[in-house]
Formats: C-alpha cells, sequence, structure tokens
C-alpha cells in the first residue's frame, strides 16, 4: 500500500467536510461502505418524523393539509432538491417510487415524439427501468418498443429517425461509470430524440448539471445519497419547455387544474404539478425534509472532490490485490467515474459475506461484482484505508472460504 | 332531540368497542368526525415508526431488507389487510397509492377483456378514480374508453358486449350511500366484465366480503378508517383465479420473478407478486404495522354495528335541523349507509368552519355538502349527541353568518 494510515488521517483533519460526520448517526464498529444502496440515518431525522407523526397527524389531523404545507409538499420539496440537479424552480416534483416516476416521464416522452417508436437503453442498466421502459411501450397506442444497446457507446449507430427516446442512468449502478451527460444529451437531441436521465446514483454524489446541458427529463430516488430512509419518495425532472405540452398516464387528481372542484373529467394543471399523481408520503417526506436541511449547507463541488479522492485512494489501495485475482471494474478516469467501486472477483459473494463479518459494509451484485460505494458527507479517508486493509487481509487469509460466508445467494 | 345524553352515557357504558379508545390520540377538545378523510393517530405508532427509523434503518441499514423482513412487507402487510376484505391469503398486497394501484388494476382488467373497450364507472365517484380510468383507457392499445354513468342504476341499461370492466366506490365518499357490492358484482360478471371495487370509504368501516362474492379486483387505502397516517401506503387486491394471466404495465423489479437475478427482460412472478412495482415506503409501513395491531382484535361485526348506531343517532339528532334547511343525503336505510353522514345545505361552507371552531371536525365538499365521519373505535354516542348539538347551536345561533367563517374556499 502506497499511502499510509497517517497521510489518510492528515487528509481527514484537512477535510472541510468533515464537520458533516457529526450531522449522521453511525453504528459503533462498522464501516458503512453501501451508502449508494441505503444512506446512513440522519441524527436529526428522528425528532423530525417525530413531529410529523406526534404533532402535524396525532394532533393538528387534517388541518396540516394546509396549515402545515402537505399538500404543497411535492413542490416545496421539489424546489429543494432541484438545485442538487441544476435545475430551475417549477421543474422538480418529490412524489411516488423511481419506477412509478419512469412510467409517467416515459410515457410522457413517447407522446412528445409521435411518429417515433423506440426507447433506446442500455441493456446493463439498473433492470427494473428496462422492466418499466417494457411496460410503458407495450401499453403506449402504436406500439412503442424498448430496444438495447450493449453500451451507449452504440448510440452513434443506433439513433435514428424512429428513436423517440434514450434512457440512461448517469452513474452505473454496478461499474460506478459516469457517462458524459453533456454529450450524450447532444447527441441525442442531435437524432431528434428525447434524453430521460436517471440519476439514482449520482444525486448527492457529484453536481448534476440538467438545466445548462439542455436535459429533457431526469427520475431519481432520494434514499441513497441523499439519506431521506427506506423507501422515501423520489422526484422528477421535467424541463419547463415541454410543461405545456406533456401529458402523463397515472392522471391523479394531484395533477388537476382544480383538484376540489371535483370534476369529472381530467385537466392537468400547468406546469409541473402535472406529474403528480396522488396523496404523498407524508412520513417518508419528513425523513427527506430533514435531510435535504443538511445537503443545503453543502458545495457540491467540495463533494465531488472528496469523492473522487476517496474512491481513487480506494482503488490505489486495492490495486495490488489483483494477486488475489481482484480486478478493478469501474474507470480510474476521473470524468468517467462516479463515487463506487466495483470490483471483480469470482467468490465475490463469500469475500463481502467475511467483510460484513467484519464490520466492513459493501455489498455484492450478480454475478462476480462487489460494490463499495463512497459518501462524502459521512466517510473518512482513515475508514477508507482501514477497508482496504480488512479486504487484503479477508483475502490474504481466505477467510471467505468458511462455510459460513459460502453461499451464493439473494443479496441487497 | 329524541335520544338524550343520558341515554348515550349509557350506550357508552354498554359498548363493546369502548375499550379501544384508548388505543388512540384524541386531541384534547376535539370531536373527530372526520376520520372518514384522514383517522387519528394509533397511541403505539410513534414507537413503532421511531424503532423502524432508529433501529432498522439507523442501526441494522440495508441488513433490515431481510432481517426485518423489508423485502416481505407488502405481503406480509398484504396477508394482515386481507381479513379486512374477505380475502384469503396471496390476493393483497401492500404498495403504492390507491390511484397507481387502480392504474395497475385497470390495465390488468382491460388485458383480461380482450375485444371490448369500456370502463365503466360513475359520474360522481372520487375524481381521481375517473382521471386515472381515463388515463389508463388513453394510453391502453385498441383505444378504450371510460363512460360514465349517473348512477350505478344504469348498469342494466348500459352493460353490454363492449364492457370491459366497471369501476365502483363501494361507500360514496360524498353521499356515504353503500352499494349493493353481492348484486352489482353478479350483474357486471353477467354481462361478461371485470367488477374493480374501489374501498377506501368502506375498509375498516364495515365487513367486506370480496371473496365470497367472486369480486375482480379492488384498490383502497389505509389512511382512513385503518389510522396508518398520510399517505400511507394502500393495497389492491387481485381474485386469485385471475392471478395467472393478469398483466400489469408498472412492471417494476419488486414484480419480476427474480429481482436479484437482474435480467434486462420483465418476468412477472408467480401470484399476486406480479403487481408490485418497487421500493416499498418503510415509514408509511410501520404505520400499518402499527394500527394492524389494533385491527386483529376488532371484530368488524361489531364496527358496523356500531358505525350503524352512530350514523341512525346522528340522523335522528340532526333531523329537526331542517327547519335551518339541513337535509340529510345519506340513505337512512341501514344496508344503502357506509360510516358517514352527508348534510346538505346551501351555506355548508361556513356552517363546518363555524363547527371547526367550536371543536367539532367535520368537512365540507363542494357546491354544499357537510360530511361528517363516525369511526367505531375512538367515537362515543355521548360526543355524536355533542356534535349535533352543537350543530344545532351554530344553526340556531346563526353564527356561521360571521365573516371569518364566510369564505367558500379549498377544504380537505
Amino acid at each position: 500500500m502506497t499511502t499510509t494510515r497517517e497521510e489518510c488521517a492528515a487528509l481527514d483533519a484537512a477535510d472541510p467536510l468533515a464537520p458533516f460526520r457529526a450531522e449522521f448517526v453511525l453504528p459503533e464498529g462498522l464501516i458503512y461502505l453501501d451508502g449508494n444502496s441505503l444512506g446512513v440515518l440522519p441524527a436529526r431525522t428522528p425528532e423530525r418524523v417525530r413531529q410529523v407523526v406526534e404533532q402535524e397527524w396525532g394532533q393538528q389531523l387534517i388541518r396540516s393539509w394546509n396549515e402545515a404545507g402537505w399538500f404543497a409538499k411535492p413542490h416545496t420539496l421539489g424546489a429543494r432538491v432541484a438545485p442538487l440537479l441544476g435545475a430551475a424552480a417549477g421543474q422538480v416534483v418529490v412524489c411516488d417510487t423511481t419506477s412509478v416516476n419512469l412510467f409517467k416521464v416515459l410515457a410522457a416522452a413517447l407522446g412528445l415524439r409521435p411518429g417515433r417508436s423506440t426507447v433506446l437503453a442500455e441493456r446493463a442498466a439498473f433492470p427494473t427501468d428496462l422492466y418499466i421502459a417494457e411496460g410503458v411501450s407495450a401499453l403506449a397506442g402504436g406500439g412503442a418498443r424498448t430496444e438495447l444497446l450493449d453500451s451507449a457507446d452504440q448510440l452513434a449507430d443506433r439513433l435514428g429517425p424512429d428513436t423517440a427516446v434514450v434512457l440512461l442512468s448517469l452513474v452505473d449502478y454496478r461499474t460506478g461509470e459516469l457517462l458524459d451527460l453533456p454529450a450524450i444529451t447532444r447527441q441525442v437531441q442531435a437524432a431528434g430524440a428525447l434524453m430521460v436521465w436517471d440519476v439514482c446514483h449520482a444525486v448527492g454524489a457529484l453536481p448534476i448539471e440538467l438545466d445548462a446541458n439542455g436535459v429533457d427529463f431526469a427520475v431519481g430516488c432520494t434514499y441513497k445519497y441523499l439519506n431521506s430512509g427506506p423507501g422515501s419518495p423520489a422526484f422528477l425532472y421535467v424541463a419547463e419547455r415541454h410543461l405545456a405540452a406533456a401529458e402523463q398516464p397515472l392522471s391523479g387528481w394531484f395533477g388537476h387544474a382544480k383538484p376540489f372542484d371535483f370534476e369529472p373529467g381530467y385537466r392537468p394543471v400547468d406546469g409541473i404539478g402535472r406529474f403528480l399523481t396522488s396523496s404523498p408520503s407524508l412520513l417518508g417526506q419528513a425523513a427527506l425534509e430533514s435531510s435535504l436541511e443538511i445537503w443545503e449547507q453543502v458545495d457540491l463541488a467540495e463533494v465531488r472532490a472528496k469523492s473522487l479522492a476517496l474512491t481513487e485512494l480506494f482503488i490505489e489501495l486495492v490495486d495490488p490485490l489483483a494477486k488475489y485475482g481482484v480486478e478493478v471494474v469501474t474507470p480510474r478516469e476521473r470524468a468517467r467515474r462516479g463515487s463506487q467501486v466495483a470490483l471483480r472477483h469470482p467468490d465475490g459473494y463469500p469475500v463481502v459475506q467475511a467483510l460484513i463479518a467484519r464490520g466492513v459494509v459493501g455489498d455484492f451484485r450478480a454475478p462476480d461484482l462487489m460494490r463499495f460505494g463512497f459518501t462524502p458527507l459521512y466517510l473518512s479517508y482513515t475508514e477508507v484505508w482501514d477497508a482496504a486493509r480488512q479486504l487484503a487481509e479477508v483475502l490474504e487469509s481466505e477467510e471467505w472460504r468458511e462455510e459460513q460466508f459460502g453461499r451464493r445467494g439473494e443479496v441487497t
């Protein structure tokens, strides 16, 4: 190992983001490298959730729809998520799940490109994105279809007059590869198609510039880098220029122009509100509200700088593990790397289990990827050093061969 | 007034459901007749939510997906809601919102009736149901359409070889009218169509017998009579006989046969799981979990008996208010009444506001309906008497004419 633990301690001492660590609950004895799956609990969140449960619900009851701003939450929270996406106000709402939001956005995008019927996506995308694309394609009038690419590099060959929409993940959930959002968006739009970005593995990990790059649509979740808890509500972004014409089929009353006129016919409200469907999940929103208070104090450029430093450090420290069959899958070029490092190992599953037994939490993705997520707000350089050291010990000792770690199974 | 307050006190003393009142947080000085909109907080819920936030999320983190049963929750909670619907296991899941679930169910139903393209619904249905029916109809291949009936009585005339689906609310959200589920279901199915019931205003208010009556599909929410909090997850029911062939377009990875094989193509899992889409809202589910602990101790026949007694008492007590222009809209026949009473008054809005100022919470639905919900688990006969008395005083005194109550506005 090149960088020493002492050097890591020095980096921690100089880290401008170090004070944020105190904002989070970090279980004793754990090095948590899975914040790319489920972010840790902010220390302030239990109190905010308690307040919504006991005060807003328990005491104020239905008055809270107006007095506690419940009706407006999808918008007010959307406006607070928007800066993390490089989005001006009025283009983001917080609601439903990423999959449900993707359904709305894809249906809307297909509707904006009549006469075109192909959705292009990467075969290695997070599968639910592909399943939803399949679902919306099958249902959309005119027989849309989803076509899978081996990689975004094939866009140049496959984009054509039939391409309605391109759906890509900004950061790959397995390899951690970061795509070139500005260039791909331009390329897709030059072919007359619309660009939908899934930013689940990017939001809160790096600055995203949707407006500046003229992105059409985006969706993402809040329970990874944004620390809003399991199943917290997702968000969607629609560029302002599409809002007048965009229509989505999950046309519930929250998207109606006059929801309290109780008209029998649907009339979408002007603006981003037409992408809402129904009652928001107030408890999940409370957790998001609370974690956004932290995010509003954060400089995303500092997050990105530390993220790159942490992943670079980890790669440097695990590179020598090639002798145990470990291969770094994540791109080494900074511009192509998100905030996680994926390592390939034929026995990745038991290796991850053995690491977890030592208190270092990463996860495994079939068939052979070990994923390690790096969350700059609550992870130290020293922890990264310790995690790499533990991984080296697991491999040196071959303790992963013990029967308790040996089953290949389903893991998150 | 015929029944005296003393007689109400005697009814309370003999009420077998009276002990349940202690299970709920009832704000001081409030008579809450809006449990049909948002049920009150169960006393045990804050602790359960705290546990999920601080322990399952905060300490166990991603391990909770397996160890705390997070993955299985849509099913385990569905199995616990099922008895409230008269449904055997394996036909109910808890997920998403009522609107989103209705979209899935309507799309599935249309898919099961190829060659038929009409969805029949009541013009006075809760509008979001109609909007969603519109949305799914517009998107469904083959050009389905939604046709609105003035009332379910028109079914006899309108059911025909083109009717694919009939969508009705078991209890009307405004009038509180209870439809004849067994007869209508038979009538619809005799015409070769499928029956979808929205049971939002019925579940937890009266026994529902979906299996016994061969209902095809149902959807409903958990934040009204089931006391699971604002925006708590909804549920859907699909009769077992449809599960093999039913397909729904919100085909996310939670509905996949092998979600952790990360296949690029969608293959729905066998059974009700195919109606799931994506990550459940764990905080909302925690609240449902907690309130179901109460519901599992409840005899729905006792709930129904008390519900009818409470609504009957209220109707008896407000009948003399006809002299102030109050008209009882809710059916007086027991078999046609849910658990709320709607009163028509040309100045319903300020009257409701004046009542709220006196601590009696009902709500208003345009243009002229005052709604009062009766929740047998936490409402006493004496409270109903007091509420009727307060309403009489508001009308006698004409205090609702005061400027502070006078604006017609948007209310929940």
